[in-house]
């Protein structure tokens, strides 16, 4: 967006953190990963090719929830990612290596989920106990990444847009860290009882729906506010 | 496009709807599920391994129909999302959630297809009339998902280019909610004749493609009629 | 690249032809798609999960071989497409409509080739000749929506770029004919000689590699003269 | 990013090389192919259908570490790719092709490392050497297609940024060159020793990693020095 050159590359090379660069491949990089993890979801989505196709279709529920949750949760990341982006001015590689590791706990999350669908379906207590945890512990790790990317926004204010002063990333860490304890409180809740910390794995990404603008900002957006 | 960053962003920050952005990325990321589910739409022809190949061949005859239908619906998709981008200035919130919940209702569309696919080959009259209903529910919900957003753009000025007037989302509006009414009466339809509903089914993407500059403008596309 | 605005489309919205759009997003799209493609063709690669792997993996053979056709034949679409586009100023929609029926072309090329690989392996005389008249019938219809598009470009100067004259397209026209003509003679070829048709059938994107930049051009890219 | 147009182009058809154009689309078509490959890996993970979910879980650690290595790599070849160019000005026929190899190489990596992941789990002795020999042949193909684009650089001085010397792709040349020699010993060793093979298959992503702004320049990067 800032356009940065390579030349004003190699002007900010001998600084700490090393050359900065432009962040539009980083955005459609991660547009990418992001569009695909939320289009592949559909390929769990199996036509019956013969026999009663109403009933088959029927007890498919608990794919189509998964279906739906993922999409919801990857959409959710997605539109926080495109607010973040727009917060910034340039990218190093820190940044590059952090939003990497981000793309990897999200492109990963469907698998915990089908997990989660078939042992809600199939599976006894136990495998719902060890399917929250999973969950738990993957979406924590996801949960962790942008901990991390939001501290390193803190810590490097020459990436951020003129005007994001820095504590906007102060307090953007404290909401990633809600969601790193959400997680954690998740598995002995699931030890307890599953179906409770499905309830906490299901709150988060509608709290991170609402707060994508930041947290204890304002917000102005047109969601759900106004809907339709 | 008009190049929005962060600096006019904060200065909209106020005004109803929130902070305004560029529209390239959720372009990008639109362009990359539409994409993604159309070229994943060929996974589900499948090469014979062995025996009469001809007559194999042959015989996936309804596959290959559901092929071409979801590709060329998911290309009018595609176009439509492409003329309407190009009479916006900028995006806020509002349009990202709507634009997602569009991207949802195209992306899961391939898999009623397939059922609808596989009803009309293998399936006996009440296969048939559950997967046109589930076709139309799903078809619906994705016209509804236009009208929805034709909806906030026509009470969002803001966001269009200076050239566009409000009135052009007005009209707009009507051409979503007839897809919408015209889903719905396929269901009923579908109970007394399933192969009229598929008519309804087949003639919506038809109309869509011929009307993706906006209903009532005089259509001067060179398709089809320069064709080639 | 031109950038062209929704002020621009609106200036042009009265001539033959509609309003002019900027190419960005039409070349963001077929990349995506040829992306995909080229992509996905390392799923039909299998893992033996037993056995003795080395037998295994070497009886893969054909796989392997239609694996590199068809990433090459990809590829070659996708660096004469880009060619193709940087001879552009603009798009509009009997361009759109056109390029969409390009990809459909290119996308479905992994089944016929899949076809192919499969009947050269188990299959008898007359499978080998099912797969080579599939193969250039589809080969032949993506070969034709090239000449369709170019025939397009050579008939509507005002989506060229300054530089680029009318003929340029008039020479491509020529150029993609001899493609359609050629898989159409691969048709009877194959009921001789289904060997015979192969060579057709892989000399072909050869052909197309080596003129991306436009037949009887002096060509003087550096590939592959100047290998390595 | 340097805005080549097709006025440009031409002014530079002529040349050695043929005519430049602008990165853009190169960068979102490798963008498209890596963010695919990265994404696509998640589907060898799969979710247990029904008994003991944790003991099959605690099974698969093979598919999780060979998913970790593969998107670890894929990761590394994008930063480097970014990197890379962020020193280029503009693009030519030469730099197409030869990048098309180097996708080619990433794109197909997935498949040796499914074959290394099954060999280790299931396999016997001469499996692992198979695989590995597999493994290193492949990614010792992938880093030559590096070697040669850089060497390609190294000689075509017109393509790079302006503050980007010539001596600069020398030095990268001989990074990749001392991967290729690596995966060559790697074979052997394979011979000898499987596991020992397996260090060298190891070492390499990391080391690309730490080097990705060349090799020999003193790296500044936040990336682990400043971890988190």
């Amino acid at each position: 967006m800032t356009g940065y050159t390579a030349q004003d590359a190699d002007n900010t090379a001998g600084e700490p953190g090393g050359r900065l660069s432009d962040s539009t491949r980083v955005e459609a990089f991660s547009d990418g990963v992001l569009a695909i993890a939320i289009t592949l979801l559909v390929l769990d989505l199996h036509a019956p090719t013969s026999g009663h196709m109403l009933h088959q279709l029927l007890e498919q529920w608990p794919a189509y929830l998964a279906y739906l949750a993922s999409f919801g949760y990857i959409g959710v990341i997605w539109v926080n990612h495109h607010q973040l982006f727009t917060r910034l001015a340039a990218v190093d590689l820190g940044l590059l290596w952090r939003n990497l590791a981000l793309l990897l706990g999200t492109s990963v999350l469907p698998f915990p989920t089908a997990v989660l669908s078939s042992a809600f379906r199939n599976g006894s207590r136990s495998n719902e106990l060890t399917a929250s945890i999973l969950y738990a512990l993957i979406a924590g790790f996801m949960a962790a990444t942008w901990l991390v990317l939001f501290h390193y926004l803190a810590t490097h204010e020459r990436l951020l847009a003129r005007e994001t002063p820095t504590s906007f990333f102060v307090q953007e860490r404290r909401r990633a860290l809600l969601g790193v304890l959400s997680y954690l409180i998740a598995i002995p809740v699931a030890a307890l009882q599953p179906l409770a910390s499905l309830v906490i794995i299901c709150v988060l990404p509608v709290f991170y729906g609402f707060t994508s603008e930041g947290w204890g900002r304002k917000r102005t957006s047109g969601w759900p506010g106004t809907w339709p």
